[in-house]
């Protein structure tokens, strides 16, 4: 078995809250490293029925001296729901966890959204620990405190700002993550080189064309890097009022899309890769920025092997209802991520319903 | 129809939030008072069964030239579920409410606790005015910032810390209140006397030994000093990990009497004059308060016309197995809140299992 491996470790400061994030291969089979993340007299570790066969007994193991129940979820962002909140609070109810808890999440976004939102809810808050496993969670969704779940209208529509304790993050389980997920985590990786631009998008541009995959030896710098553009992004603006919707580049495509097809069709991370590329369109549509933006864009989906078009079967004028749902929606007005060029990014307020309706049309598989 | 008549109005002040708290008679129909509280262009206004008829026509039509949704719940602590809360989400779902809406809560402790948790929550935290009615609601429960729903095994376990933009007081309301209610209110109020002793207590036993009632020329006085005794609390300690735990004094119990009839047989401040009679027992019993500590606290229960002795029909180590899962309990230890004397509260970490065991048999009617 390969060894414990410390790639970076930093602290993600907050003014209430400061928070350790772990960067390393085989985090997860060291007890001792694991066991100082949690000072709680209980713990309940969720999961999914993908994970839990991997890594649930080696996670638990290095808490045995302590009340370690585990629950094991379904795997998928349809359970990402109500009933499976109900099931979380039932849970630790059952077994008489007290507010003294800690919740910790062992597995992707999905996971990492619903355990965190049932940490910030139950008896009115409890702490909270991210072992994300997929390369999506490690590189965003478990940094930075948003907790949420769906509903059938509205992707995240109910949720909280809670931060975790700490984040620990082992690469070498992206070694068991289906390759499908391991582009869907490209997709989010690919907004950030969008966003922060220069050497990192350069670098980004380089191994994207020669190909990433859990081996590559870049990999644990490549998160560490997203992780701490992610954090400097929630530091500047933890409860998303200004620069933090930055980060949502792309997203108000791919919420959409992805409640269109109630969370079954595609992954977050496929379906941020649509919207990065309906972005750059529209971005150009609305002149803002030069036609290279979108050539750029599709050059690196396609090499992380992401399809990044709508395919003909959506109806765009369902889609286009379903973003006015959005949550970066305000004022009655739906508001873009857009970019001048990478680096560059703003929010747009004022986008005429004619060049949004042309992109659309523009984005779909066959034009 | 009286006048409107402003009474007081202070800010309680947080390091993240500083909120105006307003006390008046006939505010409800000041509508350019009303209006300005909220600066939104949508509204969501949540009331009960038994307050729409009397207060919400009157408080929506404030509002007339914003998009004013209402939500009539059912009325009682039974309510105060996950099933209500979806409710309310799907209103605002349905309704299109973006993340700059505003939802208000009209109505006691139970409006004001589900309503606040649902703009905790609903798209990660939206604003939110408090606008109480019951005397309960008005001198305790709008003010501070804890929402929560129930679960069949435990109160408020279910929640968040979630301050309002305001609180609007109108004790005018009360005179619409239901006796039994009115009296359930003062429960409180008497647990105020006892936690800051001194000018206030005389004044509040006085009050009670004359009779308290909706018209009593000193009750807008009286709901402002508990406004301010409760605000101050909380500016200490906004999260309860410290001083705000005094204000569950009594609290231990009552919860577990409420959870043991499933919300139905008491009001919370009934069931606190309970706990607050168990909890001066429990003083006594462990040796840290004089027995006239017990006289005062039945003596100004009876004047208030609260019972507060617990039903022969309770049995006693059920009642006990349901504070164990209580939010104050910590590393498995039952906490109290226990007096020394009124204005000298602490909290207990190590009551011996015989002494609540004595008390409990010792506050069983006819003992």
């Amino acid at each position: 078995m390969a060894k414990y491996n410390a790639y970076g470790q930093f602290h993600l400061r907050l003014p209430d809250a400061s928070y350790p994030i772990y960067i390393n291969r085989q985090g997860l089979y060291c007890p001792e490293v694991l066991h100082e993340l949690i000072h709680s007299p209980q713990l309940l570790i969720i999961t999914n029925k993908t994970i839990a066969p991997l890594y649930l007994s080696v996670v638990a193991s290095a808490f045995s001296e302590k009340q370690c129940d585990t629950l094991v979820l379904e795997d998928g962002e349809q359970y990402k729901n109500l009933s499976s909140l109900q099931t979380i609070f039932e849970c630790l109810i059952t077994h008489g966890h007290h507010r003294d808890t800690t919740i910790v999440a062992l597995g992707g976004g999905v996971i990492g959204d619903i355990a965190g939102f049932a940490a910030a809810t139950y008896q009115r808050g409890v702490k909270f620990v991210q072992i994300p496993t997929t390369l999506l969670a490690q590189v965003d969704s478990s940094i930075g405190g948003k907790t949420a779940i769906n509903h059938a209208q509205g992707k995240n529509i109910i949720g909280s700002f809670y931060q975790p304790q700490a984040v620990y993050i082992d690469v070498n389980t992206l070694t068991t993550l289906p390759a499908r997920e391991f582009r869907a985590g490209l997709g989010e990786i690919i907004k950030y080189g969008l966003l922060v631009g220069g050497v990192f998008l350069d670098e980004l541009r380089q191994l994207l064309a020669r190909g990433i995959n859990p081996q590559t030896p870049e990999l644990p710098k490549l998160i560490e890097q997203c992780c701490r553009i992610k954090a400097s992004f929630v530091e500047s603006d933890e409860k998303e009022q200004g620069s933090r919707a930055l980060l949502n580049l792309g997203h108000t495509f791919a919420h959409a899309l992805e409640s269109y097809t109630q969370y079954t069709r595609w992954l977050h991370g496929e379906a941020v890769a649509i919207g990065l590329y309906c972005a750059s369109l529209l971005s150009y549509e609305a002149g803002f920025a030069a036609a290279d933006l979108v050539e750029l864009v599709a050059e690196m989906l396609q090499n992380a092997e992401l399809n990044y078009k709508i395919p003909q079967d959506i109806n765009l004028s369902t889609l286009r209802d379903l973003m006015s749902l959005d949550k970066k929606v305000q004022a009655q007005r739906l508001r873009f991520i857009l970019l001048k060029k990478p680096g560059d990014c703003f929010i747009a307020e004022h986008i005429r319903e004619q060049e949004l309706n042309q992109v659309l049309l523009a984005a779909v598989e066959g034009e």
